[in-house]
């Protein structure tokens, strides 16, 4: 294993510690416990909106803490739920006083976890609600997940519902556009690789030369289906149809898109993906009305990359469009 | 060879095509001559900018053309120099009337295509300049290079000369900003894996499982040693101690720092390493003013890191933070 870390076992702190070095206008970084919060965090009478998960997935999610999107982010070590302890305290940390939302992707520990620090939270009289994102297609069960995983559509979620919260919108509106971005997305995933767990030291899953996995999980988790490897037009395609057919997308829809790499695949072809996929939806009469290509839900050094769609009405937009400035997305400002 | 495209002959294509797809609203991309330039060119009474070089670094340069960085961008096959006309073209279309600067890579196709399209403008009466980055510390001559090859800071000059121009300094004034970037900045970058280039389907150079190429260039040119893998804590020591040594920077000094990967380098260990990197700095008493983490100027999919520091005064870092909007950089906008 070739990595630029130190002790394996300290990837993720000192990972944290480089990102609140780099962003200190942002955000910092709070270690006992482990998160990510917003450098003016809590802001007086805006709903705060917390998301985690174990890390490994960079920039998701203390890449999207700061105005416009999440106030705090709890990140656990590699691949591994962070703690309830973790999530209260972050809760804590950015209760304004109109609430919190947790936005919580749908790994089995990640929801028991957000699940405890809710009922801590609340029983201390701070008002939680949560949203469960779990919006890939590519399998119904899965080794750390009963139901679908979440996937892609989390970003969508936390910058729409951090837009939502800075308007000034309250703790049931915030959580209500939430749920409906996730009924309104899809994602699947491929890789052409497998990644490496800095504390394992090898590669998560064998993949024959020739091979790829298809809807693969963030963590390695097997997809739908090992295939031998095709021509990207053919991949992109397949992930499409597979994306479009389930919600379903339809003609007349307009999407927020995003091409997001698994960590080790190159911009030159997430752009070329970006293209496929733009000309595949313009040939079922779906526009994309926004787009996101580049690094933003990744599985560590693994190659391949996942798409992600939403459909978008003119309020969905209008929130996408609101400032935001986070290490990882920042416009408007 | 496992990448997401489809013939390796169209990947700079089919990737441009994309790249065009998703910023629409930003620049365009001509395909006869190829070259990527702003959607607004040419801005009358502005300065033009234009860079260029062969495709694989992305999001260098086609990902810097926007408002506030380059006017256009001449992308050449996958580490190949563009031609003499793709930046005639290019210098064309973004001539608003007071002159075109060119910001070359110093690698010997690209200066020599440069000189012969700038000779080419002139003869038209289109006034040039040309600024060559030369900031690698890692070697003096190279594979592809008389004296030492452009990296990093190729990023930072396209910035503040867009600045620049941008508040409508003359060429003159512009040019000399770039020399003073080039002249104030250092870079050197390592290799934990070679890069697969898609024509030629497999890795351009030998790694073994323990080492690393240390100083290596984008192309995976040779470095200044091949040595065994380390922690990164004493790789990134290594690098900025190079770098440092060179110019040298001096306790007291301001920086722009850049972490940049090469490609296939995941998030989570580049904010480990701009950790380590500022750690350093600061027991040397220089000041990171302003930073860059993430894939800036890369190398396909390789595996790997490269430093870049520009000394700054107040002048540099106002045209760093005057507002930028391009696909890969964005702020103020």
């Amino acid at each position: 294993m070739k990595k630029l870390i130190n002790d394996p076992q300290d990837v993720m702190r000192e990972s944290l510690a480089g990102l609140a070095a780099a962003h200190a206008d942002i955000l910092k970084v709070s270690f006992d416990p482990v998160y990510v919060v917003r450098a003016d965090a809590p802001v007086a009478g805006k709903v705060g909106i917390v998301s985690g998960g174990g890390s490994g997935h960079e920039p998701l999610h203390g890449g999207f803490v700061g105005q416009g999107m999440l106030d705090a982010a709890c990140p656990g070590q590699v691949f591994t739920s962070p703690s309830p302890d973790q999530m209260e305290a972050a809760t804590s940390a950015v209760d304004g006083g109109a609430g919190v939302l947790h936005i919580v992707k749908n790994y089995t520990g990640d929801v028991l976890n957000f699940e405890m620090a809710a009922e801590l939270c609340q029983a201390r009289g701070v008002q939680v609600e949560s949203v469960v994102i779990n919006d890939d297609v590519a399998v119904q069960d899965s080794l750390y997940t009963a139901g679908r995983r979440g996937l892609g559509v989390t970003v969508m979620a936390e910058k729409i519902c951090g837009a939502a919260a800075a308007r000034g919108y309250d703790l049931g509106r915030v959580a209500g556009l939430g749920r409906r971005v996730n009924e309104s997305g899809r994602s699947m995933g491929m890789a052409l690789t497998s990644c490496t767990v800095p504390a394992a030291g090898k590669p998560t899953f064998e993949l024959g030369e020739g091979d790829i996995e298809m809807g693969v999980g963030i963590h390695g988790e097997p997809g739908r289906t090992r295939m031998p490897h095709r021509p990207g037009k053919e991949l992109v395609a397949h992930l499409a149809e597979a994306i479009v057919a389930d919600l379903p997308f339809r003609g007349g829809d307009r999407v927020i898109a995003m091409v997001s790499g698994m960590g080790g695949t190159p911009l030159i072809e997430l752009y070329l993906v970006y293209g496929e996929l733009e000309q595949i939806l313009r040939g079922r009469q779906i526009a994309v009305a926004r787009r996101l290509v580049g690094n933003y839900i990744t599985s560590l050094d693994m190659a391949g990359c996942a798409i992600t769609l939403v459909q978008a009405d003119d309020e969905l937009l209008s929130l996408w469009d609101d400032p935001v400035l986070t290490p990882a997305l920042r416009w408007g400002m």
